[in-house]
């Protein structure tokens, strides 16, 4: 298990927050996911040999923000 | 609830990880948080009308922690 912080761009509310935690955490592999709004970030803890940063970074951009 | 990132220096290990997110989701206030152990950072998210950022930093600083 292995952590790392993705920057997020276009993130303006908490339904925003609401979708890319959401879209993290149901990927395989993917234990937690915090947003932090002000920073424009996501810090989420994952399990490397099961999901990769490219997936994560695909899921956040499905919901429709640059990673 | 609000979400900040803190910079934490000296967190080398999972222990340290442990440590931190403990100290943090023991305060009343405290929702989650989350330690980017490369980044030397955690992202917590809080109520901040039961709990500041003082408390939190001081929480870490208890467990031998830089804030």
């Amino acid at each position: 298990m292995t952590t790392t912080t993705l920057n997020v761009k276009g993130m303006t509310c908490n339904h925003c927050v609401q979708a890319v935690e959401s879209a993290l955490t149901e990927l395989p592999g993917v234990e937690r996911a915090l947003v932090d709004l002000k920073a424009n970030s996501v810090a989420v803890q994952f399990d490397e040999s099961v999901v990769t940063i490219k997936k994560m970074t695909e899921a956040i951009e499905d919901q429709g923000y640059d990673v």
